[in-house]
């Protein structure tokens, strides 16, 4: 089989929408988001005036991903704080949009605590603001920063456990520059193993229920050349018992103290396949996504999303609304549906964390505070 | 959250058409399927008047399902002899359409060796086809009361298994009525512990890409009046994590003589999850998946299916067809796929093989042999 997109690791990158940016036209300021949920059948962009906009394009998933929601959160302060809303009521709209991912409450405090210091030193309304925003634009300049360094660290890393080369990578979800101020979390380290012509070939797990994987994931790596293979999520299984699969790189929506990782449903069940081929099982995420006050895995609130995301198969062309059944019913009406939208991997099961920071390997609660200390307020 | 199906092991179980049928109509005589493709949609019958449409309806499955795939190749041989063509060549298109199942060739040796005996004897065309239709009716009976004895023996050693009752089982692809002469294999097994009050739970993976779990397990589940909730197939890593599953139950499309188990893709990483949370694993399938002449899980030829299975989304109102895509795309158009239909479970993951001829556990090539010693001839 050929790969249609597939390119030396020389080729050009054609150039893709950001996924989040501020603007600032006569109307007045506004965050536009490239509208995820649309993806890969169009790029289109979706501008939020208000909080409320961003807190639905939240919930419903036109924008996503861990960092970037941290973005997001951010953004969405000083979205508030410079159209002169409440900027304390945003914050905590904004915070409580979505339970699992830590980044979105952490961004949402640093803007917060930005525009609350301004206010304490006697700053007016209007120069708070300007705080509020120049600490979004902080926040969005450090993870691009972030993705970077993952991607630099990462790449050592994968070298180091392959020293064969001609890595086989095997992710989950979407953790490219859809999720990112920069390059991405676990995509970008592939990114730069395909730069560095080291990548032998992506294995996409598609991601159900709403196949980030097909649609997002695929969407990038057809856009960047990389040689990649889309398959079911259960399919997985066939490839590591072919060995086939040389690692599994993925991201984090939340990392407890003792080394725990919340990420998208189906990232546990990777564990525990590579622990039984003996395959590393890499976690890429930045510093922030690191939450020492949540002790462990049982501690992580795990967001239950609507059954209809499984009981219907909705087109990526067709919005998905969370409140409303606007797919294809595709199992007999009235049917229950369990739907986690993130499960947790112990540490046992995660051979190294790569951060912007370092690597930790072996994953010890130790190790995770070390790696935290001094890093931005929190 | 309320089951709108549930209900009490008393209730009525509604009737539903026969996954297939002989019927002779005064146009002459036919094999009629219930479309498998429509379901849950709708309940449509398709009449095969030929081999050519019934090796089009096997391949792309609106008649699939192991015991099934027997049941149909030895009718369509029956078909062909009736409707005087040649039997012969009937029988090698019945048994190539589809690889892996090894009951398709079963069914189909069955009646062509019956039409072969009988010709031998000296009878006429008409009176060897009509020995070919009666072992075809043989296949079709005996596969109805294999249903009920693995039923039966299935939900004994669950008890054993589970002494604490009130059993949470998990269950991949469709394995009920749908793909039998009765009840079906794994299924029939959990359908008997609901007629037992013994069912606290079915959890029905959906099963992708063609969502036979979503919507024919559901379907017939729902029919049943069965305590029932649909997952996708990557959540079931959070069920076992949670002690939500106390046992996995799946069928087989081919058991080798070593003990290994190919089955819908999906399966290995089950019985992987199983083992690692010390979760019985257990096969129902009957002696006719037993295929002692392929020794073990490497020899089996594994289907890879159309890679639009994956890259696109079909409805099921709309007809899956192998050779063109109809669906709606949810990757990047030139995606690549990978799409096994099926993966293989080598024996030491698996804890029991429940036949109709009684339960092997531990699963060992003598004792496959045993169990296989005297049934129906090969």
């Amino acid at each position: 089989m050929a790969d249609q997109y597939a390119q030396t690791s020389a080729g050009v990158e054609p150039p893709m929408l950001p996924s989040l940016r501020w603007d600032e036209p006569p109307e007045g300021p506004v965050v536009v988001l490239l509208d995820q949920r649309r993806l890969p059948a169009e790029e289109a962009e979706l501008v939020c005036t208000d909080v409320p906009a961003l807190v639905v394009a939240i919930r419903t998933l036109a924008v996503r991903g861990a960092p970037l929601l941290g973005i997001a959160g951010a953004y969405g302060v000083a979205l508030a704080a410079v159209r002169g809303f409440d900027v304390e009521d945003a914050a905590e709209r904004l915070a409580g949009a979505r339970p699992t991912a830590v980044n979105l409450g952490y961004g949402v405090r640093r803007a917060r605590d930005a525009f609350r210091a301004a206010v304490d030193q006697g700053a007016d309304p209007k120069a708070a603001a300007a705080a509020a925003l120049a600490e979004a634009r902080r926040l969005h300049r450090e993870d691009a920063r972030a993705s970077a360094d993952m991607a630099a660290f990462g790449l050592t890393l994968l070298d180091e456990l392959l020293p064969g080369g001609g890595h086989r990578v095997l992710t989950h979800c979407n953790t490219g520059a859809l999720v990112s101020g920069g390059e991405g979390t676990a995509f970008a380290v592939a990114r730069a193993a395909h730069r560095a012509g080291r990548l032998r070939r992506l294995w996409v797990d598609e991601t159900r229920p709403l196949l980030q994987g097909a649609r997002l994931t695929a969407y990038e790596a057809a856009r960047c050349g990389m040689p990649y293979t889309l398959l079911t999520d259960n399919a997985a299984g066939s490839l590591f018992a072919a060995g086939e699969v040389d690692a599994v790189l993925i991201g984090a929506d939340r990392i407890t103290a003792d080394g725990s990782v919340a990420n998208k449903v189906g990232s546990y069940p990777l564990a525990v396949l590579a622990k039984y081929h003996h395959v590393p099982f890499v976690v890429v995420a930045p510093t922030t996504t690191i939450d020492l006050d949540t002790p462990d895995g049982a501690a992580i609130e795990v967001e239950q999303r609507p059954g209809q995301e499984v009981t219907e198969v909705t087109a990526p062309q067709v919005v998905v609304g969370a409140e409303q059944g606007v797919g294809i019913p595709v199992a007999p009406l009235g049917t229950q549906a369990y739907n986690p939208a993130f499960d947790v991997t112990p540490p046992e099961l995660v051979t190294a964390i790569v951060t912007e920071r370092g690597v930790l390997s072996p994953v010890t609660g130790g190790g995770l505070a070390e790696l935290c200390a001094g890093r931005a307020g929190r």
